[in-house]
This record gives structure tokens, sequence and C-alpha cells, in this order.
């Protein structure tokens, strides 16, 4: 099949990669849309030292599910860690941290940018038909900013700062306006604040933002400045949520956390359902898509992703049927 | 008066120091003990651009107090944050991080290694006869580490790593044991490991750690290294409680904490109250003293508190009244 290769730090379009086969208790899914996230740049230029096909958020339709044939053809989306269901963690009912988890596109199990990847069926979330494909291939980084809520109680009631606007500040954002918060957020481009005119105030620089004031500070930039700029931001016992994998490590200046009690809260994969909850209920998202590249341009993609500022880039990879909403 | 004096990285033993006149609502305390802490000895070289008396560890005598002539003769131990009562964290009952602050012996306001200190009336506790001296100059240190139990909830239930087993770490561990929780440490020295027996599991080194095992890591060492001990042991989804404050920024690997979902937790200073209920009901912290060493060889203390394992180092400043016991 057709699908982009990582390894060594070099990442290549090829048409000889092998079909993924279905172990028990897992679909074959043919990818419809693959969007790009920060994270595969990151994989890209090294983190986490992943090799084989790289990509995590999709939708798509299963093409093949043993012994459940009435499965072929529904339209899903997936969530991305594959768990073990034995270790401690899979016991204690926090699978998403299983030790011997692989993760689709990131940790030993080939992902979205291809024509078919494989996941368990119990990883799947089925999509309804009041949700384009545009908007479900929304429903992992959506999921993973609702995480913040599951982690983070009464946000609704916090003075709330989102530093970064990009791909995944973006959807922060909507998922603290959907939780009844109107967050502050700290932009970059004139077109990141269009964007965000309904869910979120603007500020475009640092320097506007009140020193020590925020309850919650959501730090998304992928940038270890980002991580200063948030510990600027916080009031004393006042929250950071880090959202961003950074390949490098981060110069902190750990006596302010001391001093002034700060909290920092790491977060990472969310609910789907919940997720699936708000496309359904018609949260926009779509105006975040920039372009949507066929897989043969997928080199391309990943530029585009890569370029400051860049909204999100999807890779059409096959067709969705046509009883379905584009 | 005399006492210690720090500017610009600069300590000496003066005898011409002006002794401090309590303001309204103040009282002026003569000290009788005074500890020396790791935070101290940070101040001597730069934390917090410090400069006046340092000490804010005490046991002491009430003075003077205007218009309240029975309180003359209290014995009595003090919280070292001097609130305005007036900023939006004093109003919130935070007066601990009242932005306008200051702080005995390292903010704005000298410090207890000297014949007198001021602080507000309603930043002193009476100590009960029962208590000795040498064990009342620990409420200070007691009490921050009685604040983790504040913060965290349910330490009776977790499996507790405490990094460090210096003069803070000792404490830590008491105040967890008291709480029926029984640590593991990591100690560097025996004699050490031998003031924990009663208190705690010790281990020597960090590879005898179950790595990603801990619910909850205490890091105490003062040492950034002692956070990546910290941080390799606390389980996904575990919370680090990071009491030391270090002089230089730590280099840090933020992406463990955002993909295991890691919680830091900054810690400082604790509620004396439920201190001094420790204190009276017996808790042993005498054999944590190493000396005690007369105010005129005050430099000789802070040398002495420097040295790798030292125990803590508490300066004799004036003599206790007879009628309490030493």
């Amino acid at each position: 099949m057709k699908g982009l290769w990582l390894e060594r730090g070099q990442i290549s379009l090829r048409s000889d990669l092998a079909e993924p086969r279905p172990e028990p208790g897992e679909a074959l899914v043919e990818v419809v849309l693959a969007g790009v996230c920060g994270t595969d740049l990151a994989l890209l230029e090294g983190y986490a030292g992943f090799a084989g096909i790289p990509g995590h958020e999709f939708v798509g339709r299963i093409a093949e599910c043993a012994g459940k044939p009435r499965l072929v053809g529904r339209r899903v989306v997936g969530e991305i860690n594959v768990a073990c269901r034995q270790c401690a963690e899979c016991r204690a009912g926090h699978s998403n941290h299983c030790r011997r988890r692989r993760v689709l596109g990131i940790r030993d199990r080939g992902g979205s940018f291809a024509e078919f990847l494989v996941l368990p069926l119990s990883n799947l979330h089925e999509v309804t038909d009041s949700i384009s494909d545009r908007a479900a291939v929304f429903t992992e980084p959506l999921a993973a900013a609702l995480r913040i809520g599951e982690q983070i109680g009464g946000l609704e009631s916090r003075r709330v700062l989102i530093v970064g606007a990009g791909r995944l500040g973006q959807l922060v954002a909507r998922a603290l306006a959907a939780s009844g918060c109107k967050p502050r957020i700290l932009v970059k481009y004139p077109r990141q604040a269009e964007l965000l005119e309904a869910f979120a105030e603007v500020s475009f620089a640092a320097s506007e933002l009140q020193a020590r004031s925020f309850d919650l500070v959501i730090e998304v930039t992928g940038c270890p400045s980002g991580f200063q700029v948030a510990l600027e931001a916080v009031r004393p016992r006042g929250t950071i949520v880090l959202k961003s994998t950074y390949r490098e490590l981060t110069e902190t200046d750990l006596s302010r956390v001391v001093v002034d009690e700060i909290r920092l809260v790491g977060s990472r994969c969310g609910p789907f359902p919940q997720a699936l909850t708000l496309l359904e209920r018609g949260l926009d998202v779509e105006p975040l898509i920039e372009a949507v590249l066929p897989l043969d341009d997928a080199l391309g993609a990943l530029e585009a992703a890569r370029r400051p500022g860049a909204m999100k880039i999807l890779l059409q990879i096959s067709s969705s049927r046509k009883n379905h909403p584009m």
C-alpha cells in the first residue's frame, strides 16, 4: 500500500508498504482523512525515536473485521493508545497509561499517513452521519483538549489563559468555551485571532498580560519559551497545564514553582465520546482547515504544517462513500 | 545588638546592628535558639537577593509588646510571612502568598540570627511548657513538612518516596509517619538512615528504587539532580511535591511530565498549630540536632551547616528562662 515511512530521521512516500494485518479483536481501517499534528513534526525531528508510518489523527472506514462483517463500511475515528489490558495501569482503569502500550503512529504501531491502519475494535468510535469527515478528523485532538476539563474542575469560574493559538490552542479555546469558560489566549498571527473571535479574548503580546494573575494557564505552544510565559502569567497557587511535548529539555525556574506553590499538570489524551458529542452539536472546527492535500503530496503536507502559523493540514487518503457527508 | 549581617554576598558577625523597633500590633522577640536551614545557605549564595539579618527558624521570648505587657516573657515561635492583609491573596485567605509580603530573614525583614527580631503578634504562637526550646525551634520546618499533607490528601494510602534525607527530609518523614504513612526515603549517609529507623524504609541508591512506581515523590534534596530522581521514580499520573528552592534553573524533561500526565506541586510554608501539636505529643526531633553553637560562632555554624550530610545546626542566642525546660 501507499504511505509515508519514517526511519532514522528520513521520511519518504512509498508505494510498497505492507498492508497491516488485524489480529483477533482488531479491525482493518481504510483511512479517509488524516490530520497533521505538532507531534508528527516532532517525530520527524527525532522525538520518541519512532520508526514506521507516522500519523495518529484520522477518520476512516472499517474495511475488514474478522467475525463481524456487519461492521464493514462503518465510519470510525480511533483512540491511539493500544493497551495490554494486563498491567497495573490497565487493571486500574488507566489504559491510556498502559506500561506496554503501543501508540498509533507514535510508538510500535503504524499510523494514519497510509491507505490502511489497524486498531482494536475497542479503540474505535463510530461517527454519526451528522458529522462530516472534515470535522470527524478533529476528534482526536479535540479529545486531547477536553482532557483538561477532566483533570481540572470548575473551569467556568476560573481566569484562564491559553498560551499559543496554533492547531491545538484553537481546539483548547473551543473546548473551554463549550464548558462555559471564556479564556484569554496569546496569539501570534492575525489569522489565529480571527478564528478565535467567538471563543476567547485575544492578546498579541505576553507583555499585555497581567503578571501572576491567571488561575489556570494552558501551555500549547510547543516551545519551551511558552512555558516561561505561562510561569510569568500564573498566579500564586495557580495551575499550569502542559500540553506540549518538547523535543528538548526545558530550563525551568523550579524555585518559582516552590515559592508560589504552583501546580504543573501534564495532559495528554482525552475522551472521544465527549469530543464526538461536541462535534455532533455543531462545534465549528472546519475553519481550522488550511489545506487538504492528496497522499501523493504528503511530503508537501508536512512542509505546509511546519510553516509558522499553519493551521490544520489534512491528507485526503481515500474518498468517503457517497452516503456520508464530506 | 549582635547578629549576622548579609550584604552583597558578604556575611559578617556584627555588634553594631540596630535593634528592630516593633510597629503597632508587633512584638519585639528576644531570640533564644535559631536554626540554620538550607534556604539560609542559598541566600548566602545569592538566592532571592536578600540583604539584612538572615534566619527564619527560631524560638524566643516576647521582650516588648506595646499595650500588652502581660505578653512579655511568653515563649513563642513565629510564622515567617508578614502579610499586608489588603491584597487579593490576603483577602482570599492566602496570606502566606501576600503579594507584598515581607518574609523573616528572607525578604525585606531582618531575621533570627541576631539577639532580637520583630514580628506581628498575629504571626506568633505560644509554646507550651511541655515542648523544649530544642524541639520548639523545629516548629517552622516541621510546619513546612506538614504542608504536604494539606496539599495532597490521603497520604496514608499512597506509596510515597522522599528524595533526600537531610534536615527537611527527616522532618518530612516524621510528618508522614504521623499521618499513618510509612514512606521510602533515599538517603546518602548512614547517619541519616539511623535517624529514620522508626519512620521510613531506607534506600541508599536511586538504582534500588523501582522506576515509575511511586504515587507520590517528595523532592527535598535541594539539588536539581534530586528532581531527576523524582521524575524517574514517579508513576504515570503520579505527583511530585517540590520542596527545594534551587538557586539555579533546572533542565527538565517536561515531555515526560506531559506524556505521563504527572503533577508537580510546589510546597512552601505550613501550619504552625499542627506542628506544635505534634511536638507536644512528643514527636522526637532533638536527635536531629548536630550542634548548638553560640552566636559568637555564627559563621562557624553556617560552615557546619554547609558540610555534606550535616543535620540541624542551632545558634544559642540568649539563654532560656529557668522555668522553661531546655
